[in-house]
């Protein structure tokens, strides 16, 4: 990786004139058949196998129109082996698409047990070869700063890509987030701007980005000024009830600066009860994503 | 599991008259040989059997002075799938040598997302063979309470235990952990017990734990006043330099509530210095463990 992270991804934006990145959080039941049936009906070897069909079926639809995915890492590790074997799949065959790859594992841990988690999700793992690496993390700072520097060292040594959980999307979010004056999550914000000041391109942008709930877009303008070059990270949109209104804050002029990630609204587009006139679930996805990317562009500065 | 984490825990605490918990963070160059040689001479595949045949030895030196062992799941992942299954194979041999599971994942997400760690760690995975059940999960509170929800949940549907961080036992952990007044991890400490009131043994004793570094034995009376039925999992023994001297506020007369961690001062007690007199890397290990596990009875209500 010659470029850092926030170039890629941005290049990769206007390459694909979209700011939709599509999370894929296989939910086995909910896939479109003939996936469900076959993850359904064998245990967790099956049910990878059919993960890796899904995924190199549901790639090849969405190439054109996302620069990203987010792999959550959660779905695939409640299947074992099979199911991080069928992870890895999915991010080589992302990356033959040209699909850039944000994996959601929300780790976080201290000292050399942090650099043993940034190894294996942005290192290839032990000797380089046992996880395909990705071009970037969700890192959870609860830990501190001390715990949040492996991760950082791995970012700047490989051209890799962070987003620290801010301001998550859930309902529940401030439970702790926004305790104190000021609140914490203005407190992390801080910190994660900081951080990434020694990771900034030349376009202005760092390596070091922020996961802020799309669902809050009161807040978005607020965190914009405190992280003014650090890339959002925006989920929530879709089945999470967050809509492109208000999003415009994320972004400048150019459009870059923010993605914005959706899941289940682009992932179970097949069962929409307005897209049954459409043939297929290839055809009812593309027309999910199709109708976000149209969305984000017409409310907010994302390239057309 | 007819009997929830707590009196699990604490029965295998006074059979085995130990609160001394053991950290399986396998670093492949630490190991003693012919383990380290055979981790690191090939990829993935060859580190992950030598691991599956290192903890299969570990474990039956540490077995007779150990309750329960703390799988550290970042050094199995950066192995990816042979890794997990490696993992996997550490929980099944403990549990065989009547040895609890801690599984040190530090997980956290949302909604389903959060389910599905849940379901990896503490339901067997889909289907139920996927994973072997761990006896309790490490969960990272930093998203909310509804976040922390289907954790608690599947606790109580399980029988399993939960260990939230509080205050980590790194330098850097007042970062975030220490912020506003009164500070985050006093405010984390109280939901914690809140939420484990519905899980309280007979014992009294939460299935619902609390991770405190045993770093900072200066507040572990206020953390426990704060959080009186609450099982303490207390990280940092030994090569992050905590002692047995001040833990004594986390146990009660009986020696439960606490359970003390230690994973380097043990794993590589075969390098020792002053342990070179004794031959072979059990009878080092075993003497080191036996060590730790005399100093908690020394300095604390541990069992006798």
């Amino acid at each position: 990786m010659t470029k850092g992270f926030a170039q890629r991804l941005f290049a990769a934006v206007d390459a694909k004139r979209s700011a939709a990145m599509v999370g894929l959080d296989p939910r086995l039941e909910q896939l479109p058949e003939p996936f469900r049936a076959r993850a359904l009906t064998g245990g967790a070897d099956a049910a990878a196998n059919a993960l890796r069909e899904w995924h190199r079926a549901l790639l090849d639809v969405i190439a054109p129109l996302t620069p990203a995915v987010k792999p959550q890492a959660a779905f695939f590790e409640r299947l074992g082996a099979p199911g991080i074997a069928a992870l890895a799949d999915a991010v080589e065959q992302a990356h033959a698409r040209e699909i850039l790859v944000v994996m959601d594992a929300k780790r976080g841990d201290i000292g050399s047990t942090a650099e043993a988690y940034a190894e294996a999700w942005l290192g290839g793992g032990h000797g380089g070869h046992a996880l395909p690496r990705s071009d970037a993390l969700t890192v959870n700072p609860y830990l501190g700063e001390d715990a949040c520097e492996p991760f950082l060292a791995a970012a700047k040594s490989s051209g890799a890509g962070l987003f620290f959980l801010v301001k998550t999307s859930n309902p529940g979010a401030g439970t702790f987030q926004d305790h104190g004056t000021p609140p914490l999550a203005e407190v992390v914000a801080l910190r994660v701007c900081a951080w990434g000041e020694a990771l900034r391109n030349a376009s202005g942008w760092s390596d070091v980005g922020a996961v802020v709930g799309a669902t809050r877009p009161e807040e978005l303008a607020r965190f914009r000024a405190l992280m003014p070059h650090t890339p959002f990270l925006l989920p929530g949109y879709g089945a999470q009830g967050a809509t492109a209104a208000g999003l415009a804050p994320a972004f400048d002029a150019q459009g870059h600066g923010a993605i914005v990630n959706a899941s289940r609204s682009v992932l179970n587009a097949h069962a929409r009860a307005d897209l049954q006139h459409l043939s297929g679930w290839e055809t009812r996805t593309e027309a999910a994503l199709r109708e976000m990317v149209e969305d984000l562009r017409a409310a907010t500065s994302a390239p057309r």
